[in-house]
């Protein structure tokens, strides 16, 4: 890795405080951060460099996931940042900030590599790439590279002149579009999980593949966020970006020694081929819901429009589950369901892969005709991270009855690299592999366009579901025959219960 | 269930008390035993009723896996148990058991069922048989059945003189010969295993297996059982029964809808598929090893020829390893590694499926040319049970260095019916599935029989292995490419590594 200012707009918002210092500092313990390190943060307020390192310092001690010592180590990490006011507006303010990256560039022996941060609001976007282009920050001998943060556009049209407005400035492959749902260490584990086990890769047919599901489940409500959240709902705060990104790392099909460009082309593939909606039928495929008043483990919550800040007569949906096709021959008759929500009963974002049905006919003495439960593959993305198969089994205890059991695998330890460090450190190495790309955003927007008319025209149903439930029924009929894998019982609970099962009375039938 | 007098030769002898009492009694507390149960103990010392029902209840305090509580049901169970003298070889014995078993017949209402347990030397079974069928005792209105315990020969020839000597009173299908690996509740699984998850199904083609590997291991060495173990050998005592058994078991391909005269058949095709080995090239396939001194956790063993009974000179093995194809498409090009062996590092009976290699020249930017390990299914019989995929994946902590995990199974609670409940109980129903029946046997003798010559011959070399090793090398050279896979790291204790590695130094490293 070769050595780079790191230009932070927003250095004293949220974010900033708690992923990127964190994650700065973690990779920085890590070793992972080579020569010497310059950061430049930018605000409006006045602040010297003294206050804003103890800041820096303060968000360490709060947030980071490995404890912060005293250290010469740590005193180093700090003397790297250095703030410079600066109004967004304002073309000499960038002016200055040359002047100082450059200072720091010639003290600290750093080649003109500028990686600009924009942990700021999308309207500022354009300006900030704008004034970095017409100030001569973004002419440099070194390269230069843009990390942005969603909302990409609030629609088709937005998001093209939200890229425009970028393309100005730097070019796509200069654009680092974190969606942190691809920071995660499973779904990065994805490409591998398929492509390094030759017994998945087997499995990965449509021959073999009932459906696949994708989850993302909150239990928390709309929070402090009602301003945003009442215009975004779940379709923009999730379902364009992070739940359309895992389907495409989850569908797509890498070729042998894949690159980060093959990444890429693999998976506009998957978004390109995803099957169209038409608005007529968008009812058809997709369910909107909202949560109603209910109950989360234990504690009365109410329902979304009693919320603070959210309108009694708000439409806006909490809920999304679609159902989509890939028209690929690998997924040929294989559905899609994808589901995420806020209020429901858990937390929870993972992947179930549901294999087609064993042969019912089997002969078991004991068992009669019920149907066996299908092969699960689950892949468990957050809160913790897992892998579990879904196996039927005899129980020995039953003499003979079959049963799912899970086998599962755990990352027991959670001191796991958050999606920041990922990212950030990606980024600095100029991989793109687990960022999102222009085509794929664009790809994104155009096949929730639909959606977003059906909803702006009053002709897709809003449910109401209560909190601490699943989502409204109508996501249940959606399916079919299919049944949603994350249930009241889930395949670990299951496990458990196995576990436990054992013999419980000690009855004595009478004999002779 | 119809209800049955159960006839035991041998009712005090050590496997009675260990197995058979215990099996009884768990079985009729579990309900399974259906109407009124009447026992009957054969011995050569004269007993009162009382204190052969004293001497079971002692053994079910010792050895029961259930606690055994003072209750009007137990007292019924023991009631059930009446003893007669009887010696083997004197015909009016049998005339008066046959007296025995009417009256309490009667007494009980139990139809005229008779299953006869002969837990005696094999050396026995010819007369018992001969005198059962001289004196009346298997003309019955109802069924009469023999189950029987190994050995059942030392060879060929001697395994057919008696199986006639049985034929001349027991039909084939009224024989049910106990291999008690057969009554293991994963080994019952493996049919299940394969034929109700669609998962493993689609797995179970050469195209996909690169190997099978079947392996007994035991820490204990000859014990008390010095007389008859140095005639055996490891050969006679596990792999001509336990260990072709569990290939035959693992090797099937049952139709839908099976019976268990398909799994006779099976069975029979897979020995049948077995290709034989000439005489003059068992070197190339088997290797034979006997223990020497060593150390067994910790505790320091003496080697087989120092052992008490054993004689200094002794050749006889206490391992042996062999490499096994089967002549069936199925397993086309499939090798099948067996080996078995006392005074071993671990005590484990396990399958594992080995399956053909991942590409490797998977694109990982931080790995370089390091092969990845292969994917494992790890079917553990014994002593814990269980069921292990081992799977590559990306390891969070060191940014994509991929490494092996185990997702895994374990039947946590160890409460589970014993072999001996399970076959007890199939035999009693009649259900033969898990028996080994005469032509599995004799097939299997005859498989082994250039073995037994070789050996004889003195033509195959006896190995030595230190006590607490995996066996002599010459069992790692017999594979080749090849690994066998319960080595110093197992997946699970892999698995377990995985999960206690995790940040261990807070090295910063010098910046700016």
């Amino acid at each position: 890795m070769e050595s780079s200012t790191f230009v932070l707009f927003g250095a004293t918002g949220d974010l900033a405080k708690r992923k990127i210092y964190p994650a700065l500092y973690n990779l920085f313990a890590d070793g992972k951060l080579s020569g010497p390190l310059s950061v430049i943060g930018l605000g409006r307020r006045e602040l010297s460099n003294e206050t804003f390192q103890a800041q820096v310092l303060d968000s360490l001690r709060t947030f980071s996931r490995r404890p912060v010592k005293e250290s010469a180590g740590l005193q180093n990490f700090l003397r790297a940042f250095e703030y410079s006011v600066l109004d967004v507006g304002r073309p000499e303010d960038y002016t200055k900030l040359l002047g100082h990256v450059r200072r720091r560039e010639q003290q600290l022996n750093i080649p003109g590599n500028r990686m600009f941060y924009l942990s700021v609001g999308p309207e500022f976007f354009g300006p900030i790439a704008g004034n970095i282009q017409a100030s001569g920050l973004g002419d440099t001998t070194g390269w230069k590279r843009l990390i942005i943060e969603k909302p990409f556009g609030r629609d088709l049209q937005s998001a093209r002149e939200l890229n425009n407005s970028l393309n100005a400035a730097f070019k796509e492959e200069e654009i680092f579009r974190i969606d942190h749902f691809l920071g995660k260490p499973m779904v990065q584990n994805l490409e591998v999980l398929k492509y390094s086990n030759p017994v998945l890769r087997a499995l990965w047919q449509n021959r073999y593949i009932a459906n696949v599901q994708i989850t993302a489940a909150e239990t928390v409500g709309v929070e402090e966020r009602a301003g945003y959240y009442d215009k975004a709902g779940a379709l923009r705060d999730m379902f364009q970006n992070h739940m359309l990104q895992l389907l495409m790392m989850m569908a797509m099909q890498l070729p042998k020694g894949s690159t980060p460009e093959d990444v890429r082309s693999k998976k506009r593939h998957v978004i390109q081929s995803l099957r169209p909606l038409l608005k007529e039928e968008v009812t058809q495929h997709v369910v909107r819901g909202q949560y109603g008043a209910g109950e989360i483990k234990g504690n009365k919550v109410p329902a979304y429009t009693a919320e603070p800040g959210i309108e009694a007569s708000s439409q806006n949906e909490t809920y999304i589950a679609a159902r989509l096709w890939i028209d690929d021959p690998m997924w040929n008759e294989v559905p899609f369901y994808i589901r995420t929500g806020k209020r429901m009963k858990e937390k929870s974002t993972r992947i179930v892969i549901e294999f087609k049905e064993p042969f019912n006919d089997f002969h078991n003495k004991n068992r009669g005709e019920v149907p066996l439960d299908p092969n699960l593959l689950v892949i468990e993305i957050g809160p913790g991270e897992g892998i579990s198969l879904q196996l039927n089994t005899k129980n020995p205890r039953q003499h003979g009855q079959l049963e799912p059991v899970s086998i599962k695998h755990d990352s027991a330890n959670s001191d796991l690299p958050e999606a920041y460090e990922n990212l950030i450190y990606d980024a600095l190495l100029g991989d793109a592999t687990f960022f999102a790309h222009w085509d794929e955003v664009e790809l994104s927007w155009q096949w929730v366009q639909p959606i977003i008319e059906a909803t702006e025209e009053g002709t897709l149903p809003l449910h109401t579901y209560a909190s601490g439930s699943y989502g409204p029924d109508a996501a249940d009929e959606l399916l079919g025959e299919d049944h949603w894998w994350l249930d009241e019982v889930t395949p670990a609970e299951q496990s458990k219960q196995n576990s436990f099962r054992g013999f419980e009375a000690d009855v004595i039938r009478p004999g002779a």
